[in-house]
């Protein structure tokens, strides 16, 4: 028996013990939006360190700066939690992140169970944190234990950073990263699980992420809101400019109408189309899922690039014009209409924004509109991409072959987890996405659950990635 | 001497016995909007009452209906005043509409004194409610009282109904209004001082209001709001398809779109024309008093035409989509843009909404979405226009003409005051919107005011106006 089927036997049957560890971990409700809640977060944070100091990991907590809450009063933020497991300079060194915090949930919210116990039925673990983030977190701790009770060595230094504040925009992390830089300076690969599979039945690799470019356009024509009856023929009505200009940046299709901007969309490869034709994604389970008549594009892989691989436009919505229920009859007197870009490797952020603005500016001299306009371009994010065939991600790759006897689906994300780019740029080095959850766990949303397969196999996984990353 | 000087004289001599009188009546906070003050609604309309009989008016408050309020319960309407001076057969009869509600107001909205006491300052009497409507409702009372005391014969039967809800719709009036036709059924004339004069120097009488159509066009496309990273690029997006609708209604110059709305307006006569040519009106300082960069048109008569003449479409603002603050990357499952028409003669509701329903739908047949599309048209309200060469504006010009040494401005307004047509339906008989207040009196709004020449001299023009109704 290799030592990987002793440890996959290993861990099946500790499978009770591991579902206990996460049960007792779901019953903290380290809810990080709730300051009342800080308490439990740190209390989670306590309850991690514990958990990997019992397997000689060196853990220490970075202090965090301090959050301001809306009413404007103060409150620490939960420190970052370190940790170290080996210091071999013979041995590759991996960076683990996860987070300890949860969404906010309670019964009231549609939950059929209480959201901060764990509930096993039907093979899955119903409870808030479950798949995000706890269940990867401790997925970690129980291969490493497995591995170490039969005396397989870690083939790897790791060194783990898990904060508190993720599902809060991880508020402070990067400035503590930033000014922890030599625990990074010597990690040659970096693993996250915090995402989920694209489907449910077979895992993948992510190597994408989109970025996001958010703009603001103000356009404002008198001086404060106005009565349609008695200035109704008499102003140019800012709002009517506005909706115009957001008219013209897409077409029907979702097109954008932005000149050049396509062009700063890295080429497909012939190598990235072919990742597409074996992923696991039904077309018309997703257009079922998500309740639309037609998706904008008809198969598989055009719709997956237009997600992951293309810029999308959408428009979010209007400030300062009426948007409550029933019939108001105001000219609104300044309205900002916001719309953002998916964005996309090679798109830099700067680029987009000059193109953009230009864009609004020529749409608003066409215009001939006598009133003010302003278009604000926001801080955005950067895209991510990383290289797939790159050791880290063959390690991965063999890890998944090994549990599930399939190749993983290669994936992209549409959206973003800006501290991906952080890691890749403080390291220098390879990231990967490396999801244990299922596409259908309900992270952030009602009866959010991992299946008891994702979990075992994820831990699995886990310590096949272990043993590759040193093969 | 004439009866018509004594009466001016008279007036002029009691100016702070009258002014005291507003002064009590502006102390009754009397907002119809705020359920606590109910109360004071129907105090007010008893002390008018008490005010009306002291000089003879029979008076019966007529019970409206209840009100629903927000939270479900029900609170009982104020009662209708109807009162009646005089029932000689032998005489033509008046009919006298006014509203003794207010809109609510407090000092920390940014009033410089308090809105519950009239403050005398620089010949203007601030107050809530100074002229809109109380001090109108008063100089009613005023110029009746003067010239019975000189025993100047009232030469008109005149019929009074004052109501309490005007600032909160009217509720019930209409129903109340019907329920008691008989009351109206010997009305000649009607007479409504619930406006302004459209600048702040020369009367005028007022003969047109617009009416309002009022549209809602709801599209839908997917179940629930989505993530614009992880769905941007999949779906056809609905705030996408209603921005674009809502672009193609009218151009940057706010001419409407729709084809045929334009071959329902009356046309414009010469004689109407010129009308325009002495109106008291200064197209730049309105322009600085809505603060705009310029207007949509460069003339007086076009401008005013524009407002008073012409139908006019705003856009109100979208219901669903995201209108806070800040930076949210949502794509609405649903939205639901809001727009309206004021309609003009002879723009009839149903002529409007079909033209419209049917361009709406032309535009969405156009667009190929595969989104969900329903337009509605909400009840609106008709436009109405007078005879302005009736006996009773005739009346009017001359009384005006008596106070003042001019010919009054005929002007129309842009919004509508429906009880207007209410009566001209009920009565069958010309009616006349007689403004007391000025243009800049800042009714709605903070520092509400009237000034004390337009009191007083809105006291003589309604002796003037009962004296020449008879001649």
């Amino acid at each position: 028996m290799s030592s990987f089927e002793a440890i996959s036997k290993e861990i099946e049957a500790n499978k009770d013990k591991f579902i206990q560890r996460l049960r007792d971990a779901v019953e903290i409700p380290s809810i990080s939006a709730e300051a009342a809640h800080r308490g439990d977060v740190c209390k989670m944070l306590n309850w991690a360190q514990e958990l990997f100091q019992k397997l000689g990991v060196k853990c220490e907590q970075k202090p965090n700066g301090v959050q301001t809450l809306p009413d404007g009063t103060t409150i620490d933020l939960p420190p970052i939690l370190f940790g170290q497991l080996g210091s071999d300079p013979n041995k590759k060194t991996l960076l683990v992140y996860g987070h300890l915090d949860v969404q906010p949930a309670a019964k009231s919210d549609g939950w059929d169970t209480e959201p901060f116990q764990l509930i096993e039925k039907d093979g899955k673990l119903f409870g808030r944190g479950s798949t995000d983030d706890k269940g990867p977190v401790i997925a970690w701790a129980n291969a490493i234990e497995t591995m170490q009770k039969l005396n397989v060595p870690v083939p790897v230094n790791i060194k783990f950073v898990f904060e508190g504040m993720e599902e809060s925009g991880s508020e402070g992390l990067d400035d503590v990263l930033r000014a922890n830089k030599e625990f990074l300076s010597d990690v040659d690969f970096t693993c996250i699980s915090d995402n989920y599979w694209l489907g449910k039945k077979k895992p993948c690799l992510t190597y994408g992420l989109r970025g996001i470019s958010y703009y603001t356009v103000e356009v404002s024509g008198v001086s404060q809101d106005l009565h349609s009856g008695v200035y109704g023929g008499a102003i140019f009505e800012p709002m009517n400019d506005l909706i115009w200009l957001m008219s013209q940046l897409t077409t029907v299709h979702g097109q954008i109408n932005i000149p050049g901007l396509s062009k700063l969309v890295a080429p497909v490869t012939e190598e990235e189309m072919k990742t597409y034709e074996t992923i696991d994604f039904d077309h018309d389970d997703f257009r079922a899922d998500v309740g639309a008549p037609k998706l904008l594009k008809s198969t598989k892989h055009e719709l997956l690039m237009n997600r992951w691989r293309f810029p999308s436009l959408s428009l979010h919505g209007i400030e300062g014009a009426f948007s409550g229920p029933g019939a108001k009859t105001v000219i609104p007197s300044k309205v900002i209409g916001k719309f953002s870009i998916r964005t996309v490797p090679d798109m830099e952020p700067k680029a987009v924004d000059e193109l953009v603005l230009k864009y609004l500016n020529d749409l608003w001299a066409q215009r001939g509109s006598p009133n003010a306009f302003k278009p604000v371009a926001l801080q955005g994010g950067r895209p991510w991409v990383a290289e797939h065939d790159h050791p880290n991600f063959e390690a991965g790759k063999r890890a998944i072959q090994k549990v599930f006897g399939v190749a993983p689906d290669l994936t992209r994300e549409g959206g973003s987890i800006p501290v991906t780019l952080t890691f890749q740029e403080l390291t220098g080095q390879n990231v990967m996405l490396l999801p244990i959850g299922s596409c259908n766990d309900m992270a952030h949303s009602q009866n959010e659950k991992i299946d008891v397969s994702n979990y075992i196999n994820g831990t699995k996984v886990l310590a096949a990635y272990l043993l590759e990353l040193a093969a």
